[in-house]
């Protein structure tokens, strides 16, 4: 079949609208018609090169929501017509991670992922006679694209494509690192650095579980507004208070430290205050933001010898078929909020705005619907 | 009263006996015979200056195990006659760290105990005019000591002080650090940097929960032939292999990676190594030893990311009258052995030498008998 694609067709260009053929699912995969998707960061910093393994050209997308248009051979947990949303992180029972009850990373189908490829080793996607590669395994910027089953979960009919799609990666991974890496407990003090789209949603992820305190650190005033409304208690700001006083600020607010705190930031130098605002003895640190390749975090052993925990979380630590549809009926419940983050909706053929609008700092979310 | 004890009067000088002052025990105080006391690297570390927090002149010591002799006003705990372990990580119960059911880094007199004092403020010891400053809580070099009761842990009379006294310090940091810090499960693949008296504690520690593969890492390969009567079934020599290749050594030995590993080294570098060697999803990283000051730990934060998670361990986890009286039944059981590690039993007026056998790596444990 032909489906209409942005292509990322080389470091830094723009992206190219085209109409590419996509062959219809093997055994194990489906069909998915993508009806909104969200542009995240993890697609800039592939786009820009800053990914070693990203692989040109490419459909990029991993942030969507769509219907099942068709399925393969001996797919049996969906079904023509059921919403689903991709899953970057597959989630698919058997494999030694998924069975570890220790972690989200399942490991089945990485090695293909990796490389832009289906499961079987080839792409479903070809312009003219060239492969266009998949990317994170889901591809959401085309308006149909295949996944695995084991790739995809299945949510309620009555949710809002344009907003779900969000939950496909910043929701989840926010929200999921506070619940399912973090664990949070009620009563707990936690601190959140980097007060953007994965900041909000750590807010609201703590808020949700009950925190005490909901401390956000970040250098620009003008994320505390909606910070705030998210459930953000206090707010320090790194260029009045001198960066070298932030732990210790910290430390006062919340009576010798964080309980739990989270790098939404990427910058190794914050993931190193992170961890060193955290309470002697229980403290526990959380890396979510992507830092730069080959830049370091750092610390003395002394921090963790007094019981500081250091730890990172991908995808929120959310098992994608399991705990996804949670974060939809949350929203649905009125748990959590999304609309308000859902900055801009746009056409496929305006994307190139919306990279535009996250490099200006000018938008949380935007999203296409197509 | 008087009693005989070892003064490091100033750093990298010999000890030297002298019969001391020693007062009585104030309120929540008591007085205790130490029977036996072990040599730690602790000890060694600061008569060598390197504990920028060193006071002198001091009584060393905080690897004990005594007679309670005398009780202070308002004790309630223990009695005379008690067979107690000195702890220099007490257990109040009733302070923050010790309420949260986090940690066993009980703060409750940290500010004193770091001074050389007492919690009142000042010191029992004397010699003429001259403070003597206790340290670490224990002075565990003189024949009398006075102790907080909430940092004595009552043990069984039956058990023998001469073995006991490991367990103030060497055993409940090995042991500990497996069950309470980590939390190691049964059928877990566990891997020790470092086998001296720390890691084979480790290791006898990951044998009584039932680990599986228990892979030992040193330098040393006359290390090797004790490691595996503790329990050590791989031996990985860095010197052999490459310190380059042994992460992969690990990974190929346990099949993708230590579902928790230790460091027992101290040094920074191997810190690296033992988290870098952990199972991607779920591998934890235990560090036990103690950096020398002003080195870092260093990490890409991918490996945080990607689900390893790094801490540290103090005291092995314990809480000392809580934990220390239950791994004194274990060993008692046999379910643990002390007797093989203890290599050098001594007189006070020699223990200069057990700092010279412990340079020369020529000791495990050295234990003065008093």
């Amino acid at each position: 079949m032909k489906t209409r694609a942005a292509i990322a067709v080389a470091p830094n260009k723009p992206l190219e609208i085209h109409e590419v053929d996509l062959e219809g699912p093997k055994a194990g995969e489906v069909l998915v018609e993508i009806m909104a998707t969200g542009i995240c960061h993890t697609d800039a910093y592939t786009l820009e090169g800053k990914d070693s393994e990203g692989i040109f050209p490419s459909i990029l997308g991993h942030e969507g929501a769509g219907i099942v248009r068709e399925v393969g051979p001996g797919v049996t947990s969906v079904k023509v017509g059921d919403h689903v949303i991709p899953l970057y992180t597959p989630e698919c029972r058997q494999c030694k991670s998924c069975l570890s009850r220790k972690t989200n990373l399942c490991t089945s189908i990485r090695a293909t992922q990796g490389r832009g490829l289906m499961p079987d080793g080839t792409s479903r996607f070809k312009l003219g006679n060239e492969t266009i590669y998949h990317y994170m395994g889901c591809s959401t910027f085309s308006n149909f694209t295949v996944m695995p089953e084991i790739a995809v979960a299945k949510v309620r009919p009555d949710a809002p494509f344009d907003k779900i799609c969000y939950i496909g990666c910043g929701v989840t991974t926010g929200v999921g690192a506070v619940i399912w890496t973090a664990g949070v407990e009620p009563g707990s003090n936690v601190v959140v650095f980097g007060l953007g789209g994965i900041g909000l949603n750590v807010i609201q992820g703590a808020k949700l579980v009950g925190a005490d305190k909901i401390v956000g650190v970040d250098i620009n005033p003008v994320k505390r507004a909606m910070a705030e409304a998210f459930g953000m208690t206090h707010f320090i700001n790194p260029r009045e208070v001198g960066n070298e006083h932030v732990v210790q600020a910290i430390l006062d607010i919340t009576d010798g430290g964080a309980d739990y705190s989270f790098d939404c930031t990427g910058n190794t130098d914050v993931m190193r205050q992170a961890l060193e605002c955290c309470h002697r003895g229980w403290g526990e640190s959380v890396i979510i933001g992507v830092a730069e390749a080959g830049r370091e975090i750092s610390t003395r052993p002394f921090q963790l010898v007094t019981g500081r925990v250091w730890k990172g979380s991908a995808f929120g630590g959310a098992r994608g078929r399991t705990d996804v549809p949670k974060i939809v009926d949350w929203y649905m419940d009125g748990k959590i909020a999304i609309d308000p983050l859902i900055t801009h909706i746009m056409k496929l053929d305006d994307i190139n705005k919306a990279f535009d609008l996250m490099h200006q700092g000018e938008s949380i979310r935007s999203v296409v619907v197509y």
